[in-house]
């Protein structure tokens, strides 16, 4: 079982505005990634083509808190921890800590997402679905003192 | 005064994503559509290159409810409504509608910002700063039945 | 039939890059903007649920010369003209032009797309084909004095 | 002196369309991405704050070939090639192949940009520039056989 997962990416130009900074849309692309490389880790992907109907997992709320700005080449972390498991969705938390030149190294920003377990039925419904036992054995709930602010 | 902005846009392929839905991270590039026409609307920009020190209009947190799904092509109607007016700090709801082949027409998610005006001073430097005053007082705070769930 | 089609977009601020221009691969997504416009204004989508096999319309060549940066605001006009078309192909060729503050309008930049008429199977094959005759019998080419340089 | 960068990048779902494959204006933000480490490697970041007038190195021409499609997860490798190199400006070569699953690996995209060298001028003016000697002289084309189809 497990409750966390780290990934490391460098700011890139494109994600980056006018102002000079990370625009502020991409937190939720870098909090996707991680989510996505969390369920890698345990050993699925989120688009499995195999199974019928096929499972989705679309996000009912995101959101994000801003402290500290990112700019181009910065070094971000963003851990992914496990907030809530409930029967139809978990609940994640994201802590973003910029790696280059700060000491100690500063939480960034943080953020969450609640998402759904669905099925896509080949007329185009869509319904939610408890999450399948083999995926949801391995996720765990993160300890209070990791989430706490 | 005015405490309303709405924009219509088409959701465009490049928006989609292989679930073949708009992208969840796109609402809050759409809701920062909405927040600088709002701007305009006013008779001034969020860039303003003549003022010294130069304004910045950051966000300190954004959020995003998903109710139902958009898909390419799909119109929809953002609209912004102002939720509160500080000194320094603006609260923005944003109400998303699909406005094509649905009646009555619904509303498929519900977002929040707040933005905080700053200076960025030419050593880069950037410290928070009250709302210029001549912007502030064309601000104002929608009623709360606009605003309701 | 139609060689032609325009759209008009503002640039938005998502759409920037810490250089304060428009970032060089957007141009490419304004294109296709245009392109599925184009689509449209002939009585048909891009993506067409109810055909069997699905027709995909993937691009085998994309490329843009750039002459004159966009920056955040600017309103653009893309031009969409038909520069050769071939059984199983089209090849676009687009003209971007700044409509504010400037006279004469000039143009900032050039683009060109080749696009291709594919068939997605449920196996997930994709095998190239011929435009639907319904398709192609309303594309025309555009006369040679308005693609030249 | 170096004439070649490579870098190895996942595919995003985020950089996904509808028809379940990378966007194809992102394979444009990959070559930039191997354009900013190619710069890396060779001691200097394209964004150097220390330098006035501040140096730009915008596109003047961009271009792809798609060969093969790129899908959700996928491992590509971007491989920057010098296949030119002029006072102001430098001309590069990308080839794009797909490393997970295929063997031999294939090249799935080949891409093309022209960079030129500018300086920023306070007042807002951009002129080109002669390529720095100090960075020019790190710069070396690549061998025929390498760029050759």
């Amino acid at each position: 079982m497990a409750y966390e997962f780290k990934v490391t990416r460098q700011v890139q130009f494109s994600e980056t505005d006018m102002a000079g900074l990370m625009h502020f849309s991409n937190f939720f692309r870098f909090m996707e990634t991680a989510e996505h490389g969390f369920y890698r880790s345990l050993g699925f992907s989120v688009v499995d083509l195999s199974r019928h109907p096929r499972l989705g997992w679309p996000r009912v709320h995101a959101e994000c808190d801003y402290k500290k700005p990112l700019r181009f080449e910065d070094m971000v972390e963003v851990q992914l921890l496990v907030a809530e498991k409930r029967t139809k969705a978990v609940r994640y938390v994201f802590r973003f800590r910029k790696l280059n030149d700060e000491q100690p190294i500063v939480e960034v920003a943080r953020g969450e997402m609640v998402i759904v377990c669905v099925q896509h039925f080949p007329d185009g419904r869509i319904t939610s679905a408890p999450i399948p036992t083999e995926i949801a054995e391995k996720i765990d709930v993160a300890p209070a003192e990791l989430l706490g602010r």
